[in-house]
């Protein structure tokens, strides 16, 4: 069973040596000049680890990234680090020189509350775009959060709740396994809900975060690289609404204190991806199942492309057309829309050798709807029972080569637009 | 005067020699089985040049076409043509091969009720995708249509209704100009609502629709050359929901009975162009309007951007994010998701250079949100103000280099959603 991993409680604090904590420090209101919703939901959290770790990131690739991006991304190229400090209710983006400042005053705080190098800290912010960070509050936060961090699963809980957004739900997760006779976790959080089209690379690719710990003994050359690929094969497969934020985010530390022999040999390299490709991907799905106004949770099988990346065109396409997704909230095959998102993709597609259909979450019974450019005679009253159901799956098949991409999509309601238009009578839900 | 223009009743018969008629004859009934809303909405219609006429064409880009573009993008290509058989209610689109027969059969059968040759006569379909066209409904429709034929105001009206399908208003307008002594007229009509960002090429490129008629003597070739630069700074300057439609069509005949000297010089051809220009521009305009749920109306300038089709990127980013236009939808002045959309966009932009500003519609007087990189220190409450108007102006300047490009966008709405969302519940609002 070596290749196997179970699920475990306790998120980020599954891992031996990690520590955290979270508090409400009112950094949304300092933001807007009004109350926030829930006065006493947390909004600042740390994340520790006893010994240094092993350190990874994979950030936005949007040109307009905010200032704890720019911060985090050149902390995650060291080898290692100790701890990420994170708050909620402002994403400190155009917020100029002043941002940068802010963003690297966030990391000294937290360096001196936990008796570590400044450089050791890397940062993150979600929330309003382009209001000043209020410093008073988030240096109280810090400091008061410092003296409570603890291992437990309670902690782990309230930093999940601290990162949340518009999220309805924490996203957390964590899974054990073993290599060589050592018991190795993985855990992660994230939180998403809007702004969903992750694009990210080591370099500058995600206001979607995600923190994932582990106490495997890792080196941070390897630990970037399994990273990239869990990335690739998890967070860069969703979309809600095609907008890629400003702050997107994923940090990873693995601490080593497994005490397993070094990662290094193919297998056991392979057997660590698989559990952390696990954790992303179930992470990235909660985010697609939570985001903002979403009734129906789509995974999309593109096959039969040219290549990968015609496939990912294709998909993208399908995933973030505006008809197709209205179509899905209603329940409605729509396959015409589908072919017209095929259409118009960049991916070479032949209308005369396309097949479309749809099948149960999960199944691979798949009912066409239209196959080799002809529609089927099935009926739209069978296709629709499929897509009414809260989860199914869509299969376009190209017939032209053998790229394959799987996205995870959602439908576009009525519910994210009144969610996202804000109004002009109340000013804390106008953007910045 | 000899460079001006002015407005002038009739559309599409506003200009010498052009006859047309519309009639109703159920094509959407006999698509989905089910009664159309409005059982006497017009659904078919013919246009017709009294002699040959000039004739131009540009088409969706979409690979996933529909059969009647197939057919209509070749006989564009021919130097004259006399006439156009359009239907609403069913868009002869992913029909296969019946699909392309019965497209050609359209035009023969209005052929031979118009006493001309089939290869004279162009044909475009709109509405449900996927269904085959109700070919005894569309036969018995043309042959009702031919003996209406006139030149009358009334006529072209209720051609500009029968090419209606979401749109809640015709689109039509005419303008009337001199050149070298001889009154030329150039008339339009369109159809827009939704799937809509046409790209659109002479070769392949538009479900808008649009015909133009002009009694203007000009040769095939400069018609072909003045519709594509009116469609570049026209139809594809707009957006409604991001989606390029599998029929878009434009075609425009010139029948020379102005009885002006041909139009070939640099001066007279820009005189035409200036007014054919200004056709295709309000009537894009109108269809941004009369978008599906489009409660405002945004011009959007991009200027600094390293070149043009820099400037482009940035603008379709902007006008086609989910979030930037929900923001809209609320009347809410979000720069920060502008400047987010800017970021992922794949023009190039330097925020911390960038301008982001409001302006009334129409007006110079921009407010700057944003200016050089950072916030500016305006107020919500006065942004707000102009964003809440249902048109206003966006200003973004990259300050890169010269790159300019203006688009004219419209928000999400709760209404777009439930507009196409379809109902399970009832199949003549799912789609094909």
């Amino acid at each position: 069973m070596k290749n196997s991993f179970r699920e475990v409680s306790g998120s980020v604090c599954a891992p031996r040596g990690f520590k955290a904590a979270a508090v409400f420090c009112d950094i949304k209101r300092l933001g807007t000049g009004k109350g926030s919703e829930k006065g006493t939901k947390r909004d600042l959290a740390l994340i520790v680890s006893d010994v240094p770790a092993a350190v990874a990131g994979m950030f936005t690739t949007n040109q307009v990234c905010a200032a704890p991006v720019k911060v985090s991304a050149k902390r995650a190229a060291q080898k290692t680090a100790r701890a990420i400090v994170v708050n909620s209710g402002n994403a400190n983006a155009c917020t100029g020189r002043q941002g940068m400042a802010d963003a690297k005053r966030m990391t000294q705080i937290a360096a001196t509350a936990l008796k570590l190098k400044e450089s050791d800290v890397l940062v993150c912010s979600t929330g309003r775009i382009g209001v000043p960070m209020p410093m008073r509050n988030v240096e109280r936060g810090i400091r008061a959060c410092a003296p409570l961090i603890a291992g437990s699963t309670t902690n782990a809980r309230h930093v999940a709740e601290a990162i949340m957004t518009t999220d309805t739900r924490r996203k957390e997760i964590a899974v054990e396994f073993q290599i060589g006779g050592s018991t190795i976790r993985i855990g992660g959080i994230c939180k998403g809900a809007g702004m969903i089209q992750p694009g990210m690379s080591q370099i500058r690719h995600a206001t979607m975060l995600s923190f994932i710990t582990s106490d495997a003994a890792i080196d941070s050359r390897l630990l970037k690289r399994a990273l990239d690929a869990a990335v690739a094969q998890g967070f860069n497969r969703i979309t809600v609404d095609g907008d890629m934020s400003t702050n997107d985010s994923v940090i990873m530390l693995a601490n080593g204190l497994a005490k397993n022999e070094m990662i290094s040999s193919a297998k056991t390299l392979s057997i660590f991806q698989a559990a952390l490709n696990f954790v992303t991907l179930e992470l990235a799905k909660m985010i697609v199942r939570d985001g903002e106004g979403v009734s129906r949770f789509v995974t999309l099988h593109v096959h039969g492309a040219r290549n990968t990346r015609d496939a990912e065109l294709a998909a993208r396409s399908i995933a973030n057309s505006s008809l197709v997704r209205t179509s899905w909230c209603g329940g409605d095959p729509n396959w015409g829309r589908v072919l017209c998102a095929l259409g118009y993709s960049r991916a070479h597609v032949d209308e005369t050798i396309v097949d479309v259909g749809y099948a149960k979450s999960g199944s691979r019974e798949i009912v066409f709807a239209f196959r080799r450019g002809r529609p089927t005679n099935i009926s739209l009253k069978i296709l629709a029972k499929i897509t009414s159901a809260p989860e199914f799956d869509l299969y376009v098949d190209l017939h032209r080569g053998r790229g394959e991409f799987t996205m995870y999509a959602s439908d576009l309601t009525e519910d994210y637009v009144a969610f996202n238009k804000g109004d002009v009578n109340d000013p804390t839900t106008l953007g910045g």
